[in-house]
């Protein structure tokens, strides 16, 4: 794998800084968990299931600092609160949390050492996991794209927003394995964060993967002269209704592709479905800092005193899913019933 | 005039460096035609009748450094050739080398002098007639706005975008003057070049209308939220059959609009309509720099070797356009009749 986005080396963790892309590649080294949670709520990680995965290291982290069987019942409480406050919307996070909990539970009461080795254990296997429902998803995804030639994406849903290979990224990855000719992949810069320009263009880049990079306010454009053939996109968290929560300009994408006749295609482990959840009008969407609209390379671009919107996220109704690609299967309408059984099954 | 987009100092133009904004208040002086037509080129200047109105400027600059009768032909072919050649889309400024060439055709066997002072008048009419035009189109479009407080503008079409005034937020303007209760004007970003979070946001932060700026992916949100009453943008050619050629993204504004049963207006003089012109189709579309894509404020913010795209503009189809309000008229469907009608009229 050329991008190293999560690294466990036994008692410490590395990150790409995920700001500095594709200017510079550097790792931070995280060696307790509220280095992890940093690096969370600042953004060096992101993308869902990186999160989730990332979450879970950051409470291996945190046992590693408890030294007696006293200390260890409030230690824990504040490492899992910790974690579960950095950011809002990606429901992978608390997946990851409430499994890594699970494990937690059930050896609390043995040997310290123990525990601590188990919930290592735990976090690498979510790990090592999510790489294969991603190759299995990609692999799903690619069947689904086939003949499909010209290809939009949005954000970045890639190895580096997972644990590796990646999401949407993981289906062009499987499509071009699989010896698909991609003709082009248009990917939204996706503003404020620049997810598309900094790290879904330098991914697909390293892949020769021919990509074209395009302001968001372009994706009209290139639908109406015919120029995709298919969306695919990652998700933060979806619905059991199967509305999508993904990166802020998705629901602009959905809209503009129906309008199109372009299929809309979300790729998302099962561990993104909160089944929990009834619909996209529950999911919390998290506002972020006026200074990423205010700022763009730390140069100021706007006025002083204008106000600005920063939501981070938005929800596509599943009214405008064409599919949504699982590790499990391809989940189609009514989402409802296929969701509940794909991820329950 | 809070905002001097363009000052004829007789012998001089000035005009304010929009690239600079809103950091810098600088103003370029040109002394030539070339000077001008740099301007043009390079967007220290934008904006369809701002573009016009300083290309006949450059043809008075052009006109007094022809010192004989007989250098006077070729120097002057030289000088429409060079301006006519800046951009390509706004027809604006076409319109107004045509009005220039006008002038120099009935004037051209006269007086040198005199052939020079009514190229001077001709310019300066049409300075003072577009301020008038922008003027009677918002207060045209004031009235059909009246009761939308909420309204969603894309790139810039102000003060900066004319002589002065402007088309889009000349509506807006207006509205003000009228008394009207503006809540909210959403303004996209408009990348590439950021016309609405320097041009846009500093116009009207000035002007004490409450601004929100937001990134130009998050239009869809902010209607789905039924958070826009109307959408008002400029334009940079209007064709035969109403369909409009706008900076690059008001094509996904309209349609999100339609989408989201949000009335969508196009300001602008009938001096933007061009009855020449069939069709979108027909109008052509300029493509810029890749620099412009790759880089904000000086700084790359994509990898090295990815393509890029950066058409200009793009073209809405006449079927999304609720209304075009010009100076004349509020001409509404059918258009290829109520165009020819309010234009020729």
């Amino acid at each position: 794998m050329a991008v190293r986005t999560i690294e466990w080396r036994g008692g410490e963790l590395l990150l790409i800084d995920q700001r500095r892309l594709p200017r510079k590649e550097v790792y931070r080294v995280c060696r307790n968990y509220r280095q992890v949670a940093q690096a969370i709520r600042t953004m060096v990680v992101r993308g869902a299931p990186a999160i989730g995965v990332t979450a879970a290291m950051g409470v291996v982290l945190g046992a590693r600092r408890v030294r007696s069987r006293k200390a260890m019942e409030p230690a824990m409480e504040r490492v899992f609160r910790t974690l579960a406050e950095t950011r809002p919307t990606a429901v992978n996070l608390h997946w990851a949390l409430a499994r890594m909990r699970q494990t937690y539970e059930e050896h609390r009461d043995g040997d310290l050492e123990l525990l601590k080795q188990r919930l290592e254990e735990a976090a690498l296997a979510m790990y090592e996991e999510d790489i294969t429902a991603n190759r299995r998803l990609g692999s799903l995804g690619a069947g689904l794209l086939k003949g499909s030639r010209r290809i939009l994406t949005h954000c970045n849903a890639g190895a580096l927003a997972t644990a590796g290979y990646g999401t949407a990224l993981g289906v062009i990855r499987a499509m071009k394995e699989s010896g698909a000719a991609i003709e082009e992949v248009f990917v939204d810069e996706t503003r404020p964060f620049l997810q598309g320009a900094r790290l879904t263009a330098w991914e697909l880049c390293k892949e020769d993967i021919p990509t074209t990079l395009i302001t968001d306010n372009m994706m009209g454009y290139v639908m109406q002269q015919n120029r995709v053939d298919a969306v695919v996109v990652g998700a933060d968290r979806v619905a059991a209704n199967g509305d999508v929560a993904n990166k802020i300009g998705t629901y602009t994408v959905a809209v503009l592709a129906r309008e199109h006749g372009v299929p809309f295609y979300v790729a998302c482990p099962t561990s993104t479905v909160d089944l929990t959840c009834p619909s996209g009008a529950h999911i919390p969407i998290e506002q972020r800092s006026e200074d990423e609209v205010t700022h763009i390379a730390g140069s100021r671009i706007a006025p002083h005193g204008v106000k600005t919107l920063n939501p981070a996220f938005d929800v596509t109704d599943h009214s405008l899913v064409s599919a949504i690609i699982t590790e499990k299967a391809v989940v189609t309408a009514p989402y409802e019933k296929n969701l509940r059984e794909v991820c329950e099954g």
